[in-house]
C-alpha cells in the first residue's frame, strides 16, 4: 500500500521549461530552514489538522455515531458548502458505486444513500426534500463557524419541514458537525438537543476531511474511517522526513512553488485518470486557490497558483490542445491507479474495420493507463512540466493518505510563497455585502460601501 | 425571452484593472475589419455552425428519428468524449430534473433516463452494463471522425453485449452521429444496417451541440429542440451585428481579448449561479480552451487564455477568495438567471437565535441571486473586472441562444488571436504516442520518438 510521487519530468534537465536543477538542488539546502519553520506552526498549535489521525476519541465519536444509525436511515443528506461538502463528495465519488444513489437498497447492501446540497439553489433543494421520506432521513448539517449563511438557510427549511413531518422528533434526524465551543451551532444543538460533532478548534474548514466533516457522511454508507485514518496516518508519517528527496509533500511543494517563480508554471493542474478520482481534483482547487491565493498588504497586488481540475483521458478532448499549444504556464500533476478492479477487454470486430482492428484484444484499462503515459510523454515533448501520483489502488486507506498529501503540501508551499495558508479574507467583503443587502443587524459599514460600486450602465448591456 | 451582456465592470472607468476605455473605442472603430475577416470565413464554407438553426432537414431527421424510438427505451446511453460528450452532459443537467436517473419513470413521465459515458475507465462502464436491460436500451455512438479510440473502444464492449443480449436486433439499440462522407462509423452503419445521423462536415465536434450530437439525445428524453434551435437562430442573428456595442458574441470576445492582452488577465472563468447551468461551465472550457490555445509556429511558446469553470454560490467557499486577492490575472463572467421556478422561503427560527434572524423571511433563490451581486460588487472594489450574462429562464430556447453565442463569441476571439479557431493539432502527438504503445499498423514514427522521451528515474520518485 503506498502512494509515489515521480517528479522526473519537472526538471529542465529532462523537459525544457522545468524546475532548473540547481534551483532543486539549492532547495534541498534550505529545506533545513523550512522544516523549522514548520516546527514553529506546529508548536503554535495551528496544523491541527496533523494530529487527526492519532485522534481516537474523535473517531470513536464518528464510529459510534455511525453504528447507531445502522438500519435507520434510507437516505443521509449533508447540508454543507466548500469545506463541508467537497470532501464528503470526494468520498462519495471514489469509494461508493458510481450512480450509488441510483442502486437499489439490495445493491448498496442496506446502505443509505449519501447526497450532498452543496448550493442553496432552490431547483435542487426542493427536487430532493420532494422525494425523500423524511422519516427515513438523516440531515448533516456541517458548518465549522455554524453562521455560513448558505448552509443554515438550508438549515432552516429543513427543520421546518422535518418538524412538520415528525414533530419533536427532528432532533433525531439532524446531527450538526461544527467547532466544539464557537457559533451558532453549538448552542441550538443544545437548546434543541441534537446531537453534535466536532471540528477541533484548530482545524480549518479546508482541512477538516478527516474530522467528521468527511469521516460521519464516510461511516454512515460503510466506509471504512479507520483504514481512512491510518492512511493519513502513514502520509503523515512520510511528509515529517527531514530530507526533501524523502518527503513526497515537500517536494511536491517545492517544485509547484518553483516553477511558478521560476519559470512562470503559475497554473497547476491536477489530472486524475481514474473516475473514482474525478473530483478529488475539485476537493484539490479549493485547498489550494484558498490557501495559497493572497495578497501580503493590501498594496500588494495578490499572489498565489491558480489551480485546475481535468480528468483523464476525458480532457485529452477538452483542456489537453491549451496544455500542449497554449502559454508554457502550467504544470500539470497525474494521478494514477494500480489495480482498478476487473478490466475489460476490447473485442475485435468480426468484420475487418482497419481503423480499429489495433483496439481488439487490449483492455479499457490498459487504454487508459497507455494514454496517461502518451499524455504526459507528449507534454514533456513539448517542454511541459509535469509529475505523477500513483496510487496502488483506490480504497479508504489511500484516499486518507492521498488527502493528508496534499493538505501538507499546501501547508509547506504557503511558507514558500509567504503566506497564510490557513485564514481566507478575501471572502468576507461579500459576506459583508450580502448581510448588507439581507439587512442583518451591524452590516452599516457594507451598507454604505454597497452605495459606492459602480452601478450598472444601460449603455453598456447588450 | 432574451438573453443580456452587461458589461459594465469590464471597463477601467469602473473598475480598476478593466479594459481602458480608449482600447474599447478602438475596438469599436475596427470592427468594420472583424466583420470583413468573419465573412471571409464564412464564405469558404467552414463555420457551418451558424446554419444548424436553420438546417430543416436535419433537425427533422433528429425528431423523426427519436417518435420512432419513443416508448421503446428505458435507458439512453451516449458514448462519446470531449465535443461528443459536453453538449449532452450540459443540456442534461441543465433542462431535466436533479437526479433524473434516479427518478421513477412515473416521475419522468416515461422517458428514458440519459447517461453519458465520456470516459474509458472500466468501473463506469461495468457499473452501468451491469444495470442496464439492453433489451430497453438505446446506444447513441458519437464520434465525428469515427476514428475516436475511446468512443470506438466503448462501442466494441457494447456491440459484443448487444449482440450476446439480443442477437441480430442489436442493430435496433443502436445509433451512429458521425460525419456523412468520412470515418469508420459510416461504412460500419452500412455493413450493419445501424442508423446513422449527420453532423455535417464543416461542423467541428465543439461546435456540434446543435447537430443531433446535442439534439438527438435531448430529443430522445422529451426537450423541445425545435425550441433549442429558434433561440440559436435568434442569437446568431444578433451576433451578426454590424456595430460592435449591439452584437454580443464580439462584445463578449473583444473584452476578454482585450482584458488578456492589456491587462494581463488571462484567465477567463465562467460562473452561473445555477446549479441548472453548471455544466455548461465545462462545455465553455472545452469550446474556448481547445479553439484558442494554441502556437502558430514551431517556434511561437504558444497563447491563449486558459478558461476556468466556478459555479455560484458554492464556489465562494473555494476559488474567491483566489479571485479576490490572488493576482490580477483573472475575469469573470457571471451567469444568472431571472426566473428560478418555485422559490423557497426561509422560515425565521422560533427561539432566537441571533446570529442566522437575518435569514428568515428571505427566499433561497433571493440568497443566491444577492450572493452573486455582492460577490461582483466585491470584485469589482478590488479591481477584478467582470461581467454578467443574464437568461430570463434556463428553457430550451435560452439553452440554444447561450451555446451559440458562446460558439460565436469564440470565432470572434479566434481572429482577435489570430489561431484557427476550428482546429486542434496539438492533441495529435498523444494521439500517436497511444497508437504506438497499443501497436497500431502505421505508427512507426511516434514508436521512434517515444523511445527517446525521458525514463522514470528512480531517483526522483518519492
Amino acid at each position: 500500500m503506498a502512494i509515489q510521487l515521480d517528479y522526473t519530468n519537472m526538471l529542465a534537465d529532462v523537459v525544457d521549461g522545468g524546475v532548473p536543477v540547481a534551483d532543486w538542488q539549492q532547495a534541498e539546502k534550505e529545506f533545513g530552514a523550512l522544516r523549522a519553520q514548520l516546527g514553529a506552526l506546529r508548536a503554535k498549535g495551528v496544523l491541527g489538522f496533523l494530529d487527526l489521525p492519532g485522534d481516537r476519541s474523535l473517531a470513536q465519536s464518528v464510529i459510534d455515531y455511525a453504528k447507531n444509525a445502522a438500519g435507520k436511515f434510507d437516505d443521509v443528506i449533508v447540508l454543507g458548502i466548500g469545506g463541508s461538502a467537497l470532501g464528503p463528495i470526494a468520498i462519495r465519488t471514489a469509494l461508493l458505486a458510481p450512480n450509488w444513489n441510483a442502486l437499489s437498497g439490495d445493491e448498496r447492501k442496506g446502505q443509505p444513500r449519501l447526497h450532498v446540497l452543496d448550493n442553496v439553489d432552490p431547483r435542487t433543494i426542493s427536487a430532493l426534500l420532494q422525494r425523500l421520506d423524511l422519516r427515513r432521513s438523516l440531515f448533516v448539517v456541517t458548518s465549522k463557524s455554524g453562521g455560513t449563511a448558505e448552509t443554515m438557510a438550508q438549515y432552516l427549511v429543513v427543520r421546518e419541514r422535518l418538524t412538520a413531518a415528525v414533530g419533536d422528533r427532528a432532533r433525531d434526524h439532524l446531527v450538526f458537525i461544527t467547532d466544539p465551543k464557537s457559533g451558532a451551532l453549538r448552542p441550538l444543538s443544545q437548546a434543541e438537543k441534537i446531537t453534535a460533532l466536532d471540528i477541533p478548534s484548530n482545524v480549518g474548514g479546508r482541512y477538516s476531511v478527516l474530522t467528521p466533516v468527511g469521516t460521519l457522511p464516510a461511516a454512515l454508507v460503510g466506509v471504512d474511517v479507520s483504514a481512512m485514518l491510518a492512511g493519513a496516518a502513514d502520509m503523515a508519517a512520510r511528509c515529517d522526513a527531514d530530507a526533501l528527496a524523502r518527503n513526497p509533500a515537500a517536494t511536491f511543494a517545492v517544485l509547484q512553488h518553483a516553477a511558478d517563480v521560476k519559470k512562470g508554471r503559475h497554473i497547476h493542474i491536477l489530472m486524475p485518470y481514474s473516475d473514482p478520482l474525478r473530483d478529488m481534483a475539485d476537493w484539490f482547487v479549493q485547498l489550494w486557490a484558498e490557501s495559497l491565493g493572497k495578497h501580503r498588504s493590501p498594496s500588494d497586488p495578490g499572489l498565489g497558483p491558480t489551480p485546475l481540475a481535468a480528468l483523464g483521458a476525458t480532457d485529452q478532448h477538452s483542456q489537453v490542445q491549451l496544455f500542449m499549444e497554449g502559454p508554457p504556464d502550467k504544470t500539470v500533476t497525474f494521478i494514477t491507479v494500480g489495480e482498478i478492479g476487473a478490466d475489460v477487454t476490447i473485442p475485435a470486430l468480426h468484420k475487418d474495420v482497419k481503423e480499429l482492428a489495433y483496439l481488439g484484444g487490449h483492455r479499457l484499462g490498459e487504454l487508459l493507463a497507455v494514454e496517461q503515459q502518451a499524455t504526459a510523454g507528449a507534454l514533456a515533448r513539448r517542454g511541459r512540466p509535469n509529475m505523477k501520483l500513483h496510487l496502488d489502488r483506490v480504497d479508504a486507506w489511500h484516499l486518507g493518505a492521498l488527502f493528508m498529501f496534499l493538505e501538507s503540501a499546501t501547508i509547506h508551499a504557503g511558507m514558500l510563497y509567504g503566506v497564510d495558508s490557513l485564514n481566507q479574507p478575501g471572502v468576507e467583503l461579500g459576506k459583508n455585502f450580502t448581510y448588507a443587502m439581507l439587512g442583518r443587524p451591524g452590516s452599516d459599514e457594507a451598507r454604505r460601501e454597497l452605495a459606492l460600486l459602480p452601478k450598472p450602465n444601460p449603455e453598456r448591456v447588450v
